[in-house]
């Protein structure tokens, strides 16, 4: 796969963690071609889109794309589609990987959990319609893109040993669409009798979640579920900050950072570039297949964290440049 | 409003807490008129329907309900719907109430917050198709339902002196129906200027509500996500085994331990009771209006919990009755 990265940094803190960790990522790989690209609410201001046809050819000729965060606006706009969902659906990154794990100093211990959400369906397809006084959505649920994420949950389950997947649904409300998802995810269990399947309704996921992090190894969720179950894993993993993600298909895969924008510290260099760094980790290891460069990245990470070197959202004072200065140190 | 009780005791540890937490409720309430009903999936094999046209007409002529749990079928069985969804529409009971509080010796210490939860609509209307490739469910939002609860949330937060009232949506990908719902919430709000009033994203509300459950008051959410969240919060708070609720109309109200039937435990008599008990001191307090009793129902709960009576699940020995017969010498 070509060595090749398109760039987008976003808006706000976005274009302060990406431009960092991408220097990290240089040092590890000299022979990079970096591609950078525009998308978020400053490119719609400007351009009328919050995904430019250039950066989607971009990001579509690159394959690999790391994309920072986006703000977005807190009501409906004309013509404003979430970059990101459209990234996701328009690449065909069918699964989005977000692992929590314990890192020094950071949250619990004893955390290694991963959930794979399923990204271009259920709530997400943008359908919906008001006359004002009464709102409809549509929840779509597909056998083709269950199936799709379940295979990978189940391929990357046992490619990284692990013991127990997890489905999450709520099919006791939602027995076709949900139980869609549940049922075809059963079906493609019998094909990885190596794996203990169990199920969760999303209630209960969330009530064990918060009780004992510790017991979870895979979850696989639809998309909705699978949005709000991993910010919820984030708070015990040393939280937004450090939450990392992969949205991952066959024929791209971005690197996303779990954390927003976060326009109260935009600007001051400051922000915690561990998810981008961790997003660029599970790139390396999943994309380019790369395992020991992720695993050299990740061991920087840790040991800089271990060190003591920390941005403020985890108690240190290390501006993001310091942090990414401390990593190279150690790569 | 008449002091008359509709009891559905359902399936499994329903039939052990609720005739337990009953006999509570009658020796603080002697005239109390109780009128017994049956729904659930034992109700379903027997009678083909889980909600059977008796139980409704008793439930409503009652007003008052104290509804158990019940099993569901693991999938989608013809006929079968869940019958606390079909009664809290049938009746009415447009705002769930679930708070979230410390309890002497049970989840994290300094937590009171309350889930105000619509639960009358959102995906919970069971309208799903499917051809077995592609299965689709409604999510409706309407004003009206949305105003509802919103109006019931602020009233009930002003009359408990709480001070903050946050409203969780996901608005950014659902612009029209969680918009609609934000929006309402945001104008029925200005009528209580002594309220502080925010929102957030139900992914960062649940991550923050596992981060510090104690900087919430008032949460206000649509139905889904309000089942998650309060869930979620259930674990802060001493587990399932305490977690009660009131689902609260105009015309009826049902006290609602949220935690299930529990086949692992029933038939044990080790249940805890503590769920149906607060659910009962809730309607105590919220419909037949008897803030004291409610309030001599709660001391004794909690009285009975620091003096160390407590079920298996909450690391005691005491049986359910004998947790029981130690909050009635406490009244
Ligand atoms: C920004 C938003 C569209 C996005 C989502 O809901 O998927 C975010 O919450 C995430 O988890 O990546
Ligand atoms: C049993 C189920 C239908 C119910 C719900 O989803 O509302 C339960 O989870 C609850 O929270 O009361």
């Amino acid at each position: 796969r070509a060595m090749k990265l398109c760039v987008i940094a976003g808006d706000g803190i976005g274009r302060e963690v990406v431009p960092q960790a991408l220097r990290v990522l240089q040092a590890l790989l000299p022979a990079l071609q970096v591609v950078e690209a525009e998308a978020g609410w400053d490119t719609f201001c400007q351009q009328g889109t919050a995904l430019p046809a250039a950066t989607l050819a971009a990001a579509r000729d690159c394959g690999a794309v790391i994309f920072g965060a986006v703000s977005s606006p807190a009501h409906k706009v004309a013509g404003y589609r979430s970059p990101i969902v459209q990234l996701r659906r328009e690449l065909g990154c069918h699964a989005n990987l977000r692992p929590t794990l314990s890192l020094p100093g950071c949250g619990a211990d004893g955390i290694d959990l991963l959930i794979v959400r399923e990204n271009t369906e259920d709530l997400y397809i943008g359908e919906e319609q008001s006359d004002g006084d009464t709102a409809t959505a549509i929840k779509r649920i597909t056998r083709a893109a269950s199936q799709r994420v379940a295979q990978s949950a189940y391929q990357l389950a046992l490619a990284e040993g692990r013991q127990r997947l997890t489905i999450v649904h709520k099919a006791n409300i939602l027995p076709l669409t949900d139980g869609l998802f549940r049922d075809v995810a059963r079906q493609v269990a019998a094909a990885y009798p190596q794996l203990q399947v169990d199920e969760l309704l999303v209630d209960t996921a969330a009530l064990k979640l918060a009780q004992a992090p510790q017991a979870f190894d895979v979850l696989l969720a639809p998309n909705l579920y699978g949005d709000i179950l991993s910010d919820l894993a984030a708070a015990f993993g040393g939280g937004l900050g450090v939450a990392a993600s992969l949205n991952l298909g066959e024929h791209a895969a971005i690197a996303e950072p779990v954390h927003g924008s976060a326009p109260d510290i935009a600007g001051q260099g400051i922000a915690n570039p561990v998810a981008s760094l961790l997003s660029l980790a599970m790139l390396l290891r999943h994309w380019w297949q790369q395992p020991a460069l992720a695993a050299r990245l990740e061991q920087a990470v840790r040991a800089t964290l271990a060190a003591g070197t920390r941005t403020p959202d985890l108690g240190g004072s290390a501006s993001t440049a310091a942090y990414c200065d401390a990593v190279i140190g150690r790569l």
